[in-house]
Formats: C-alpha cells, structure tokens, sequence
C-alpha cells in the first residue's frame, strides 16, 4: 500500500478517497507534526495567564481548581466523551469512518487544535492497522459532528466497537493485537475528537465521488439509449454548446460525443426525427446541472479538508486562542441539498427516457420493446417500478437543513443537518443506479430490435458488456432478475470500467 | 395455533394481526368458496359469448382465438406473472407478506374474482404452512400493488424465493416439505394475484397496529415525564375535555388519568406551576391528534380488508361482469399522509419536552438532569441526537401520494403511492420509538433527582422496569448504551406490557 | 336580511354561511346570554377567593393589588390589546371576518368565557351593522390566533380600521354612524377577545364550503369531457361502486350518473375503449377522495365551532374554573392538509385528462383540438400554463403545521398553524378553478369536433352555458381570453348554478 | 436618462439594473445590428435549399408550400402568439418586463436567433419610450418562458394591454402616442419572442439584487442587535476568518467589522459571554452562506443574458442552422433553489436571535424587552408573527424545478420551472425584510434599554435612523403599526441609505 502524507494544508480528494476506499497509510509531516507542540504551549500559557478555555480548564460542571491536573483532565476528557458518543443505527461503512479520521487528523495538522501528539499518532495508527471504529450514521446536526464522531474517541480509550479484518470487535481487542494501547486523555483532547465536522465532509467527499461516477455512467447509458431511439446529436455539437457557454454541459456534451465516436447517428438517417423529446435531445445538459452542481461542492470540500474547525482555535504565531464560529458549514450543506435537487432532475429524465423507449410512437419499434417472436411481454410494469422510485426521490431532494431545535441550554440555536443532507443524496444516487441499470436494458433492447445499427466506439462495447451478463429478452423469462442484474452492472462500474480500458489504449485518454 | 375462517366479508383487523403476527392459521369458509365457482361460470360464459376480458381473452399480444385453450392460458399467465414480478430491495418482513396473502385470499372469496379453487387454496396453504413469498418493498405505486406481490405469483409456481422456517429458500423447496406442487396457471388468475392493494392494505394495517401502540407507550412515558416535572394535570381532567369533546383528546386524556392514577400530582404542590408548556399541558392532545387520525384510517381499511379491487369484477347474482376503478384506494393513501403528519407533531412535543427537562428553568433541577454528586454531564448531547432524527421526521411527512407518471402507454395516469406512504410511516414509528425511549431516560432521571415523590399506579411500575433494565445516571458510564436500551424497552413493548398484567387483574381493565 | 340565533350549542355550517356570506344577522338566545352573567360570578368570587387567574388578576406585569379596580382593568386590558395586534398583510376578506365574529361569539355563548355583556354585544352588533375590522391573514400560529383576531378587539374599541359599506375606514367613524360608542375594556375581555382559534376555523368552514363546490364543478366538467372523449361510463354504475363501498366514491359516482343522464356515453358505441385512462375511469374515485377528507374536516368543525376554546374555562354549574388544553386545534389542521393531498390529486388528475384531450391517441380527434379548417391551433401551450399552475400546487400541499418555534419565554412550545394550513388550500381550490375552467374548453370543444353526439341532461346546460360565453375556438383569436373567462364561469359558480336551477324544477334535487 | 449599448456580448447586472429599475435606456450597437441581417441571410438561404426549419417553413398545421410566402408568413406567426400568449395573473412588475425585454434583446444581437430589424427596434422602443406590456407572472413551465412572454409579442401587434405613464391602457392606444405602428409579423418572429428564458432570468437577476441589499440589511441590524445583546464579536475577527478560508464569510465579517467600527463590543466588559448563542456568534457566517449562494447564481446569469436561447439557432460564421438545447436553464433554477434554502437559514437565524432577545436569560435585560416603567407589555407576541412567516418560509424553501408533466405530444419532457424558484425565492426576500424589520425593533430597545452604550460609527445611524421614525417602547401604544413602520425602513433601503451616505464620505467606500 501506498502513503500520503497529510500536512493539514493539500489533501486532496483523490487522496482522500485512496486513503478511505483503498486502504492506503497515512503519515505525518514532520513540520506539521511539530505545529501541535507549539498550538499546545500556547493554550497552557494562556490557561496559566488566566484565560477560560472551554474543554480545558472550563465546562459543564469543571472543577476550575483542578485544570491543570493530569487525574483530573484523564477524568473529565472521559466524562466528556461517555456522554457524548450517542446517534442511531445504522452505522457508518468502513470507507466512511477512514475518511472520517484521515480528514480530522489532517484538519488537526493546522496546528489550531491543541491537540496532543498522542491523539494525532492515533488517528494514523488506526488508519495504517485497518482498525475502523463503529460510527452511527445518524446523530449529529451538523454543527461539529459531536454525537457520532465521539465514538472514535472511545475506541481510542478502547471503550467501543471497531470493525477489524472483516468483523465487528472491541476496540480493544483490536488494539492489542496491533500493539496500541488504550488511550489515557489529556489535555483537552476530547474536544479535539468532537469538534469537526469531519463526518458530514468525508459523507459529502464520498457523494463527490459516487455522483460524479454516476453522472459519467448515466451519460454513457444514454448514449447507448440514444442510438436505441434513432435519434439527432446535432444539439451535442462542441460549437452549438460553446455559443451558449455553460461549463457543466460543454464537459457533458464532449463525454457523449466521446461515447458515440462512429456511431450510425453521425450519419444522416430517412426515419431520424427532426426534434427528440428534451430529455434525449438535451440529456446531457441535464448531467450538466449535476456536473455544475459538484463543481459547486468540491470548491468548499477542498477548503474545508485543510481548515480548522476548532472552537477555540489557537493562532501559534500570535500566541493566540480565539473563540469562532469556524466550525459552520452551511454553506456545503445547501450545495449538498442543491445537487440532490440536480440528480431529482436526472431521475425525472432517465424515467421520461425510458417512457419514450417504452411505446412505438417515438422508436417505430414495439411496445414495450417486446421481442417481435411474441415470446414476452417487454417491460412493461417496470415503469410502475422506476415510477415508485422516483417518487421516493423526489422525497429526497426537499431540503432538511434548516430542520433543527435549539438546544444546550439555548446556545446551540444554529445547525447546517450536513451529514443528513449527504446521507439523503447518497440514497438518492443509488436509486439513480437503479434507474441506469434499467435504461441500460432499454437501450440494449432497442438496439437488439434495431438490428445491425453501427454503435459509437465506446457505446458498443457498453452493448457488449450488458450483453455478455444479460441475453436480449426474446424468451419468456424473469425479467426481475435482468433487473438485479443491471443494477449490480452499473452500481459495480463494470459497465464504465470497460470503457475506460479502452479508452486508456489512447493517447489523450478522456473518460 | 387457533384458525381464522375468512369469508371475505368480516375480516377483522384484529384477526389479521392474529394470522399476520402470531402465525394464526386461516380456513376457507365453503360458502364463500363456493362463490368461486360461481363467479368462474359467469366469466366464462360471457367469454364464450364474444364478450372481451382483459387477462382472459384479450390482452397484451393475446392470441385472441387461444383464449379458451388451457396451454395457452397457462403460458400466457406465466408470461404476465414473469414480466411483472419487479420492484426492488428490501424486502417485507414475514408478517407483512402474511398480511398480504390474508387480505388477497379475503377478497377473492367474496366472489368478484374468478380465481381458480387451487389458487385460493395455494394462499391458505401457504400461510398455513408458515411458506412467505420473498416480497420487494418498493417498486408498486399503489394503483394495485403490480409489481410486488406478483412475486408471490412467482412462489406458487416456485419460481422464487420464500422465507421458510426461518431461511430463505427456493420455493420449489420448501413446497416440496410440504406436499405442495408448483402451480399451474389457468384461467385469469395471473391477475387475479396482481391487481390488488394488498401490499399497501398489509402495511397500512401494521401501520395501525404500530402507531396505535407507539401512541399508548408514549403517553405512559410522558405521564411519567410530567412527574418528572411535578406538573399540573388540571387539564387532563374528565369534564374539561368533555366540555371541547375532542374524540381522540378525550380517549388519551382518560388513559393518562388511569396511568397517574394515585400520583402525586393530584394533590397540591407549593412549587407547581400555574400553566406548563404546552407539551406537558396538552401532551394527551396531540396524542389525541394521532388517535383521531388513526380512526380514519381503520373506518377505510375496514371497508377494503373485505372489498373487492379486482378490474373487471364479476357481479355473479347478475351474470355480469363490469370494467371498474375499485382498486383505487387514494383515501386511504392520503389518510395514512395525515396520520404522519400527526406523528410528526409527536415527534415536536416529545422533543420540546425533553428540551424543557434538560434545563432548571422548568424543573428546578439541574443541568441536563446530570446527578448531584458531580460525577457524570447529564444528558447534554441528546439533544443533538433527536434534533437530527426529528429532521429526518420531518422529511417523512412530505407527501409522495402525488408523485407518480402516467405509465403504461399513457393509460395508468394515477396512482396513489400507498406502500411508499405506509412505509414512511412506519419508518417514523420507529424514530419516535426512539424518541420515546429517551424521553423515558428523561423522566426516570428527574423522577430519581426529585426524591420520593409518589407516583402514579401505573407511572411507577413504568419507572421500576426502566430502572431495572438501566440504572440511574450516577456515575461515568457511556450513555450511549443507554440509549439503546431504552429504545429495546419501549420498541419492544415491554414498558407497557407491564402495565396491562398489572391492569388485567382489574375487573374494569382498560389498558 | 333574516336573522340566526345564537346559543353556543347548535350552530351549523350552514348558517354561519348564511351568517358570513349572505349577510345574515344574528341574535343572542337569551338563556345562552343569560350565562355570561353567571360565568363571571363564578370568576370574580374565585378571584376574591384567591385564586389566581390568568389575565384578570394575574398576566404580565400585573399588580396583583390592582386586580379587581376597574381603571386597573381597562389599561392593563388596553395594554394587552395594543400590544397583542400584529400579524403582517394581506388583509382577511369581509366575509372571512364575519365568519370568525359569528364563531367568537357563538363560542362565547357557552359561558366558559367570563365575557362581559357588552362584549357580546358588540360582536353582535358589529355584524349586524356591517362593520368588519382589518384583520391580517398572516401572523397566527393557530394556538389561538391570538396576533390576527385581537384587531377586532381593536376595532371595539375604535383603534383600528373597519371595512363599512365598501370603504376601509377607522373603526370610530364607522361606529359613530351607527350609534356604537367605543369600548372600554373590563374583566378579562382582552383576553376572551384574543383566546379563540376563530381565525382559522373561519378559514377553514369557508375551505369547505369552496371546496365542496370546487368538486361538484369538476365533476360536472369531467362529465362533459368524458363525453368528449366518447368514455366507457361501465365503473359509474351503482352497484360496482356499492360493492367497493367507498363514502366519497359513492357519492360522487352518483352525481355524476345524474349529470349524464341521457348521454350517448350511456348507449353502445363502436369507437369506445374497453378501458380508459385511470383519470377518466375513476374520475369520481379521486373527487370521492376529495369528498371523503371533507367529512373528516366537516366532523371536527362542528365541533369546534359549539365548544370553548378559553384557557381558563369556567364551568358554571361546579363554581369552578379551570386551566385547560381546550384551544389546541392540531386535529383540525391536519385534517386540512389531508384535504390539500387530496385536491393535489385532482389537480394531477385534471392535467393528465387534458393532456389526453390534446392528442388524437385517445381521442381520435384534432392535435391540440384545433378546428379542422386549419384556422386556429388549438390548445398546445395551454398545457404549460397548467403543468406551472400544478408544480405551484405541489407546493402548496406540503405540510406546515409542525413548522413553529418555542415562543413567549419557552411556555407555547406546540402550535397547529391551522390559519396557514387553511390559507394553502384556499390558494389550491383557486389554482383549481382555474384548471377546471381550461378542462372546460377543452371538452366543449371535444365536444364540438365530435359533432352531433346527443350529450346528458346536465352536461348539456353546461355546454350552452360555456359556449354562450365563448365561442369554439374555430378561428384565429387569444386563446388567452377564453381561458379568463373560462375561469370566471366557474369561479363564479354559474356554470353549476344553471344546472342546479333545471334540477330545482325536479322533486328529487340532488344537486 | 443615460443609454446602455447593446452588443449581445457584455451586458452586466449592473445595466440590467439601470434598465429596468432606473429607467436607463437602450442603444443597438451597429455591428451587432448588423448581425441580424447576416443571420436572416443564412436561414432563407438554407430555408431555399429546403432545409425544414420550425417556425419557419415548418410547424403545427404549417402549410409547406406557403413557406416564403409574405401573408402566409404573417398569418401564420400571428397564429401562434395568439395561441401561446397564455399564462395566469398576477401580472409581473414594470421592472420585471423591462429586465425581460433588455434580456431578449440583448440576446437576440448574438446574431443565432435570425431576428428581423424591425423585432429589434420594437424592443428597444418599446423600452425607450416606457411602454411596458403587461406579462403574467404564472404559467412558464422555464423551458423557455413561452405562455408568458408571448404577451410581448401580442403587444407589439397591438393587441394587448401595456402600462404606461402609469396606466394601464391598450397597447395599441400608448403605441400610436408614441408615434409606434403595430407589427405585422414576417420570417419565424413569433419564435424570436418567445423562444427565451427572459422571464426566469429576468425574475432572477431582481431577486440577486433584492437579495444582495437584504443579506447586507441583515447584518447591519444583526450588528445593532449584537450591540444590544453585549456580545463577543471575537468570531469575527479578520485572522480568525482568514484560517477557515470560506468566502462568503469572511465577506460578511468584514461588512460586519466595518458597521461595528468604534462599539463598545470592541472593549472589554464586565457582563459579557464568552460564547454567545451560534445565531449572534455565527450570525455573518449564516449570511455568508447566502452570499456564496449569490457568487454561483450570478456567475451563470452572466453567461446567460449574453448567450441565446435560440433553437434551432443560426452560426452565421458556419452558415448553418441547428437543432439544439441551449434553452436549457436547469442549472440556474437549482441555483435559485439553493439561494432560497440559505435564505431559510436567515429566518431561522433571525427569529432565534429574537427569540433570545426576548427574555432576560442572555440579555439580562427586561422580559420581551418591556420598558422598565411598566407602561407597556413589550415584544411578546411579536414571536407568534415571525413564527408563521417562517412557517410559510419553510414552505418556500421546497424545490419545485422538478415538478412539472411531459406536454406538447410528449416532446417538452423536462422543465426547469425558473419563474416560479425565481417567484418563491422573491417572496422569501419580502418575508425576511419583515423579520429583518422587526429585529431593528428588538435592537434598537434593547439598545435604549442598556442605557448610554457607544455604538459603532454605523450602527449609531442605523439606531437613529430607527428611532427618527419609530420612538423608544415607553408606553401604551399599538405595536402592529411599529412593526409596519419597521418594515417600511428596511424594505426601502432606507436604513442601509443612511450608511452609505455617511460612508461615501470616505476615500475607501466599501459598502
């Protein structure tokens, strides 16, 4: 396995998805490393000056007299984070939970979170060991993580559940047979554990990345179903979407063009229709939207992964700690809400799609794209299906950030939902695969009915691929397992994965 | 087990959950299954006199002058069943397929129909041989429950999977444990398994079930959270809520006066409040709220569980047989819309008063309900924990019952998406569950810091199982766990369950 | 102008229509007067008594001392009002406002109220000298609509603008010109005044009133488009529907058998489908939807309007007054937003039955409907024009009454926000008029292309009446203007008034 | 009146502002005039070659032969703006049509929308000499605005109302005093004028400014309220800001900074929180999220007011023609439904900073801010109007952009709903300069009521500037009326007008 070296201030997101989703070790930057020393000088000279620090030598029922104790920061740091590792199942993935740390060990590298080394090294340990805390997906309000990400802190004390080498543990077990003892808490270091956003971030990097794979598979599946259709590429032209100027639908536009390289469809065509319905002749303006949408959120992904959202933060070089409402992502938090409202529109459209491939009036082909020997039905009662889908869609994409109570006493009167918002629009894109596996079935029957129609260069090999794991429906057979099946072709990436195979052969690869 | 007989006309909700939920076994009352017959004989006569019947002699790429050819009808059925067994995971737990094999097998029996004797008796032997077909959640917008229960079309022919003595096995197998042979299709009776609202009928009816328990077990808690508080019940008084005669408000306001029967809220307290908030004052009103909308509910489904929703009908005392919209259950749909939002205001008032107990403001007690003696923070970060899940909330009482397309060759342009609505709800039964448990974490702790009140007959049985199962919040230990058991308490109706053994001793038992 | 009398017992909705709409006076029954008298006794002993009492000798800032000194009543009475009048624009409609005074009075006839005579009075003479306070329609959380109602109070007392014949003008002028002299506050009158969810039980029995006659004029024009469309009436019959046994369905399949009696649709045809699209075949299944919600609304709303709403109650017979929860109205709101769900359907319901009327697929008829001289191109774009009037009413369907904050110093944490719920469906029923209104000429013009078909005895009178008003659309004019008038035939009532006059001169009305 | 040039290539914000608000006028740059005829060139010549060309010599009923022909051309184009200028009232502002009808033109001088000179000129005088037709706001489903901004189109011919010199008259009667003939349609015009998203974008590019003068509204009254609570503005400091890196933040820190200049809140104090509630510590980071939200929706209107919409549209250069979807506005539609979720976060942020100002728990001043000479109740129900108007935000904040049916024969099967995001999001603006009202009341009295404070160099004219127009609460007075007055001051930009004029005075105006 590879390394990436966090420093707090250039993690990027793809090596945030190596680190979270390929098992690849994590180490720290020397300099950086040595920022906490000089961020925890600073805290414990300002707390002997005098100052309140809350978490230190403030808080609920703290004993001031006794801050700067070591019995007494062991035992309030544990009060701390016993009662504050809440939430409710389910419990977050592995990939999650990696990304979880890897983004608050590197947020804490800044040097504003006084945070002991100890805790920093046990962040990496973790990581590089494979040692995965049991988070709970549901819990926090988005403003700092604090129900949820807790329980990353009672695995360090060895007080929960980590998953290991495939099965659910004690985190101590774990940690034993890697060698890492439990932790004993100092300084304000519970605090340091709580207060990150890190949960909603690595839930919204994750999304990143599985909407933009989705987005790219939708394209192709479209394509595909576009060569089913017969249809008109004109609007795809590279002039026609520079003269309007949006960027997310000129990289959209390109990709299907890519796609459709020596299809049939660049040639002229007796029955071809002069206008297609909007969501053919405009498909990818509406992955466009999305690709716009993304664009929106991985600006502020890229600044949140390498900024603190510590309360108080400490400014080493002014000898400095400032209370702040850093730890505010609302911001992200509506982008997130506005690319599911973007993807509620993608669903929209692949369903109007495959309602289009479903009758003779647009592809001169069968109803329901029935084999011609009369042996099945087509799909006909998968609209009922998607049609049930898209209606918990459309659930989907109404916002829920601004749905909070005040709580703590009236100081907590403001809260951003982020992790809510990410966990929804993951929901949302994995029954958008649902919908592009069922296209993909769509526009191979339509193909398969077309008869001997040249395909583009990459939407054929698209055609084989679903070929290969789903033979052409001229036979009285379950359709609902072609289904499964579609779904497991497109939610895997096989389907993209062999097109990109292709695509490498070149010289200036682009898919 | 003790039998059930279903005639297709008396079917009780009781009943069902009796068939549904404890295995109850059903019988064929032989009048009402001799209307099969009946109703068999008129169909076929009107076929033979040139009279169309979709599913029968016409259909989808029907063979008109096959019609009355056994071979064809059963691989004509078999194509239907095939193409239309969809949707898509999870799948229903075995009580709600029970559910749905009870209510389908009920309304064939009143003779409207035309199902084969063998199908019927394939639904009883099923359920009578604990055999539960393998059944999508999703994928059905509840204008018929098409695509889903078509899967347990799939069964009897063993063609899919079921739950069976605890696994999932192929049908084929466990009908051949039990001397079960695969069907062989005839007549309409593809059909006459898809186009009924059982799937949503079977939800909505465990919705009922659910809900009306959730409701019960909530206004226990909150009678025992109001001690807690040591507030005043002047408004739960009997000829108070007759003076508004409210149904729902009187029904709950009675069942919290027999809870606090002999607490000491009935008598004088110096350091009572003259008004509590709203949601102390008026817990039993928005309760009552639910239970109102709960009678809705059971009125409609009443009248379905023993209706017909098969298109045609067969009206055998006239030998006819009539096109008809009786599969629409678009009232029930919206009902069971109302009833969320009703829980959703469950869901405010439970939260707001947990709010109000976490502060000395209303209780006079301290901070986050932590123990006097210091050693642990109370139940701060709760409230973090039922913000985020009353978001969730708040998402499920959108309405979906709305969203659909118009499918089907553009001729099924309405639905009324009852499973998706039904599923919402229970979905939100379980997260106020959840709340409930915690506000019974509330109410015992505060109980606790008040110190020898006296509590109410049936609040203080309440009280003695929540501390036997999680002992007062005295020390640092992970509350997190707490939680949990909290939630196992009341989700699994043990809180309450012992309540009623205390109350069956009574003459007048009304728990 | 005839007269209603009041008792606190029996008003109907009917009458309070008469009341509200028709300019009906009202009387006070004298026993029912009678009571205020004895309700204030039994206040004022319990206030020498020592009891504490809310807004009499208790409230904000009051002293204590001062409670039973008249000059003290008035201001602090004075000073609630003024303080207690806000809300925001727009303004309620005169008829809106009558209907809360008739309902604020009867309510106050009970004797629970401790209102003064004089207050009574001047509701009473209020409405029957035409004078009707400016009451903002906006600022209620309908937990009480205690913000909006107390400008009626101060208008009493001459602060505030009136409407009088036709003119907004101060409340003094008005007053002045029917010999009413401003009131000078006593008692707790600021508070009987303020205390009552008039405001949106107002709203709310004027809803039902408009949506009643909504669904009637739709279920007229869907007949009349049924038999533009040439429609397979078989699913109206009377027993089809007995055998379902669905209130609403029942009801509306009737009304509209009635509206077509003598139709073609009623005879054999060649050209008739054996199934139409589900919004025609069970167009009375979703206005019986409609229906059914309506009894529920209808049910609660009678009762509220004979029952007391005032915290304290008093209850004359056992001397007693008592703090209560009789003012929470959530059933109620709730109720009103199953109703939107459902006019949400029909509004679907209507749109997708148009689109069907827009192509020759169903019809066999004209694209767009256009006059077959080529003259004119019928109703394409008008489809937009209904697809943005819907997506408007998808918004006005999701749910309000859970979104509201803990106010007045944490005390009213629940509110129903009844007086919201109520103004989102009166905005829906006029979005639907409007959308009736267009179906209206797409059937008269059905209708015309048909030539010659013999239509029922009720559709008949519709279509003179609607093309007396329009002329078909066979030649090149605005398509725009129609549809305005299309909308004023209905919104007005005339299109089902001429109807409901042929019916009169029956023994067996019904409409 | 000045003159903004147009050229199709660089109109800004700014001008549009000065246009449509200011009542600038409007220049044809004469090379980009000159585009028009190249344009029209192409088309006939492609049209000769007998390319079919919707609008042109193709369309609903179109008459092929006729194509070139003068009269059919007339004929036919008249035909379809009576047909498509449709919609629903109300009717959009002066400002809006006027944005809408520069946005058009300026588009249409791209030279892709083959436009003849004489359409051009009518916009421009039509714009220049203030007649302004009267366009609904209703009925554009915002792929292209057709139904709506045909109405333009009618007026230009004379056939519908205008407003003008502040009245609304026919178009024909403000043309003919202008000296203005009637239009008689020629080439594909009709398509010209209502091919654009004008409307959506024209609604959208009022609602950024609106928006933008609200967010700064905001935090200037947030800044007085700020001063009022004592708080610890250390959140806002520059560095502090810097370190997290967010732009919109650190934006409206500085604006907050700059309003603060010289306040008390800049020294230490006795009283003060070390933290403050998140809605005052995090307050400028809630308007931050708003502003970013403003930086993504402003970056695509620019590119969209200088790119057409036009399709099929002309390539001069290429001289060629094609098919394409450039009216595709989706990505701006979720852009402004994102705007409106930010928007939902300021009214709860705003109501909760009241909420707190209410009560002494963090002001340690009086209850609902009282005078402390007794004489008046203070802002207690004040809370109950913010409550529904947030309610009713709530509702507003509900995407709608993916709600709309699949029209015309099913080949419009996707829209954007642009006019109704852009008409909700307007509403919300309005909603939120009432609560931005209200909180300079809470402000300004608690200001008065903390007694000699030094407020910062603007918040003094903001504090004075309030209580010119609305005296301290020190007696009995009715406070509806200071609410509307409070309303007046913001919504006209009255309040902020005071600032800039004090801060033009400076060499480094930043606000």
């Amino acid at each position: 396995m590879e390394t990436v070296i966090l420093n707090g201030h250039d993690l990027s997101l793809e090596e945030l998805y190596k680190i979270a989703c390929d098992g690849w070790r994590v180490a720290l930057d020397p300099e950086a490393f040595a920022r906490l020393a000089r961020s925890r000088e600073v805290m414990v000279e300002l707390a002997h000056g005098g100052k309140a620090i809350y978490g230190f030598n403030r808080g609920v029922g703290w004993n001031k007299d006794r801050g700067m104790d070591e019995a007494a920061l062991e035992l309030e740091n544990q009060k701390i984070i016993r009662s504050h590792a809440l939430g409710a199942p389910p419990y977050c993935s592995d990939k999650e939970v990696r990304a979880m740390m890897a983004i608050r060990l590197n947020q804490m590298l800044i040097g504003a979170s006084c945070a002991s080394d100890r805790l920093a090294e046990l962040y990496r340990d973790f990581l590089n060991c494979g040692i995965t805390p049991q988070v709970p997906r549901r819990g926090s309000v988005g403003e700092a993580d604090i129900t949820t990400i807790t329980h990353i802190g009672m695995a360090f004390a060895g007080e929960a559940d980590v998953s290991y080498r495939g099965q659910v543990v004690p985190a101590a077990q774990a940690m034993e047979a890697e060698g890492i003892s439990p932790y004993c808490w100092t300084l304000k270091d519970a605090h340091t554990v709580m207060l990150s956003n890190c949960q909603g971030e690595a839930l919204t990097a994750l999304l990143v990345r599985e909407a933009e794979a989705l987005t790219e598979m939708s394209d192709l599946v479209f394509c595909l179903d576009y060569e089913g259709l017969n249809g008109n590429i004109e609007a795809m032209r590279e002039d026609v979407n520079a003269l309007r100027g949006l960027p997310g639908q000129i990289t959209c536009a390109a990709r299907c063009r890519k796609f459709l390289e020596g299809s049939y469809l660049y040639e002229e065509h007796p029955d071809r229709a002069l206008q297609d319905p909007l969501t053919f002749r405009g498909g990818f303006t509406i992955t466009g939207t999305v690709a716009d949408a993304l664009e929106y959120i991985k600006g502020f992904l890229r600044i949140q992964l390498n900024s603190p959202s510590d309360n108080p933060c400490v400014m080493p070089d002014q000898g400095a700690l400032y209370v702040n409402s850093n730890f505010e992502t609302t911001t992200l938090a509506v982008g997130v809400e506005m690319l599911a409202i973007a993807l509620g529109h993608l669903s929209r459209a692949i369903n109007y799609r495959m309602i289009k491939m479903s009758g003779p009036q647009f592809t001169g082909l069968t109803r329901f794209l029935a084999p011609r020997n009369g042996k099945a039905l087509g799909y006909a009662q998968v609209q009922d299906t998607f049609s049930a889908i898209d209606a918990e869609n459309r659930l989907l994409i109404t916002p829920s950030s601004t749905d909070f109570f005040t709580v703590e006493g009236d100081i907590e009167d403001h809260a951003s939902n982020l992790p809510l918002a990410a966990a929804k629009a993951l929901h949302l894109v994995d029954n958008l695969y649902r919908m592009v596996g069922m296209e993909a079935l769509y526009a191979a029957q339509a193909v398969d009915l077309r008869e001997g129609v040249r395909l583009g260069r990459y939407t054929q090999i698209a055609y084989d691929t679903i070929r290969a794991a789903i033979p052409t429906m001229d036979e009285n057979r379950a359709i609902g397992r072609d289904l499964e099946k579609a779904y497991e072709l497109v939610r895997s990436g096989r389907l993209l994965e062999a097109c990109r195979t292709e695509d490498k052969a070149e010289q200036n690869a682009v898919l």
